[in-house]
């Protein structure tokens, strides 16, 4: 079978790989039905973070079942599924805990850009659809698989409920999805911070009530502006930067939380958060604990978190997919097999 | 009239001061029943914190009310009142959130281990009890002044409620108070780290379920068994230095929050909260925000916060009070004016 590869800094190839076998007993091996390309992703692509030998890429998808090992109870050959992009047990005091990010027998996969996977844990990892989805609902499931979960745990964790005001930092596809989330979670004013036309348009059709096209102390004075003049309840970082991070913790008012998703490449100033009665929380999502719920909502189509697929290409062309990315043509690709 | 001044490291002195006077007119005047020395204080008075000149310090109290200005209007003289260790006009953006400390029209006191203070804001910062309390109640409405508000608001900003599992980093009188204000928030495992027995026979009495004795490794081995192998709910920090911080980071479980109250002497790994899903929240306490249920429980004799004082002077004698503190011979001391 074939799947993507990465070599080196913009150098992404798709390319013959062994097929996935089940290894332990409590294996799936799906054929891909969908794939995509990360924000996170790009850090490889980009050279931020080393690329130290050829990699298999890619850690989100949806697809269907066609073999399991010999323990796995849940999904059965030819079952729907839509898996996080971290496998995990399910079953640990980590995962009982809802963070199954952090499951203590969890880890990542073996490149999900690919035509099959291989699925360890999973009963732990896999939740499968309700019976043979619609093809126009392929892009929404498919983003329950990372950023759809993601920027829900920014909101979950930042604390947002109904009433409250909240930042999203980022316009990627996580930060729109963040948006969706806060709107979901009751929050009246909703601030996505975005220069981008495309990307205000998505973030206003998932609620977001302003937008806010200026950076730095321009644009804090305009979240001041919409917020008593002391910040936002909640700020959802869904950047990562150092940059990003920093006007996080100038927006959000003191008591607030600022929900972290964005894979750090920066720190964060924990005196001013001391002295400001700021706090953080989050990290990576625990998309396990999430996908029931949201899961559920997809399939009532009452929200539509695939809008933030703006491209579909085929799987082959993944390459393609890496470069519309990286130029920012496009807010998120979907690659179909 | 008297008061504390601080000239130096460990040159503290009780020297002739101004007269307090109302100068605005939101202002009160108390005459000091009580007042303390703080662990924060000891920064200064071990010249950790530089001291550029002579000047009053102190930062809790108990007393009577002398005077009050034009505005005030919900305390009167005669009034016995406890305050915060910050003053608040309780009205501003901010104290509606209930973040008082940081009162966008707030701010510290002119040094309250004196015969007599001066409290701006004085209706947004005090709080009358309901009337004269009997001398045994005088410690825990002290305790309200800082400490256990303190120890409070870790509790809170952990996110402590019925059925959490807790360690106090910090066996000072705020981290007893936060064994305090766990168990009253209905923790059920409260752990506390204490090496000292005084300490230790105090927490116990707070609603400590376990005392761990050990710091480092060995300390988070014996976290880690009583807590499923994963950590703590909540860990509250109550020291502020960065090996305490880092232990902390250490002693909480994945998706779990640390209360910072510890004033901070170190920086936080923001990267490793990041990938073990490990919130921070916490500050200055809002101490307005708490006084009215914290004064009502020990109005009502349903805690006993004042058990941190073990030791009691004169008011006239604050520099043995600091020496006292310095040598850890006292947990905290009461000064009697």
């Amino acid at each position: 079978m074939r799947g993507a590869i990465i070599h080196g800094t913009r150098d992404v190839r798709f390319e013959e790989r062994a097929e996935p076998v089940i290894v332990e007993p409590t294996d799936a091996v799906i054929r891909t039905v969908a794939a995509c390309v990360c924000g996170s992703d790009l850090w490889r692509y980009r050279g931020i973070s080393q690329v130290q030998r050829p990699t298999p890429i890619g850690h989100e998808y949806v697809g269907v079942v066609e073999q399991v090992g010999d323990a796995v109870t849940t999904v059965k050959p030819g079952d729907f599924v839509v898996g996080g992009f971290l496998h995990s047990d399910n079953t640990c005091a980590v995962c009982r805990k809802g963070m199954q990010a952090n499951c203590l027998h969890g880890g990542g996969f073996d490149g999900c850009q690919a035509e099959k996977i291989r699925i360890p844990n999973a009963d732990g990892t896999l939740l499968a659809t309700p019976g043979e989805p619609d093809a126009d609902l392929i892009p929404s499931l498919l983003s329950l698989s990372d950023v759809m979960c993601t920027g829900w745990h920014a909101a979950v964790s930042a604390g947002v409920s109904p009433g409250s005001s909240v930042v999203v930092v980022g316009d990627g596809a996580v930060g729109l999805s963040g948006v969706l989330a806060a709107a979901q979670l009751g929050a009246t004013t909703i601030i996505a911070m975005s220069r981008h036309e495309p990307r205000q348009i998505v973030a206003k059709e998932f609620g977001a009530t302003h937008i806010v096209a200026e950076r730095g102390e321009e644009g804090l004075a305009q979240v001041l502006d919409l917020t008593e003049g002391i910040g936002a309840d909640a700020v959802l970082e869904c950047v990562g930067t150092e940059e990003a991070r920093a006007q996080s913790v100038q927006l959000v008012r003191p008591g607030g939380i600022i929900g972290l998703v964005g894979v750090p490449h920066g720190d964060l100033p924990t005196d001013t958060l001391f002295w400001g009665n700021k706090g953080i929380r989050g990290g990576i999502a625990p998309v396990r604990a999430y996908l029931p719920h949201l899961l559920d909502l997809v399939w009532k189509r009452e929200i539509d978190p695939g809008k933030v697929f703006d491209l579909t290409l085929p799987l082959s062309e993944v390459a393609e997919a890496y470069r519309a990315m990286d130029e920012r043509r496009a807010i998120k690709v979907l690659l179909q097999n």
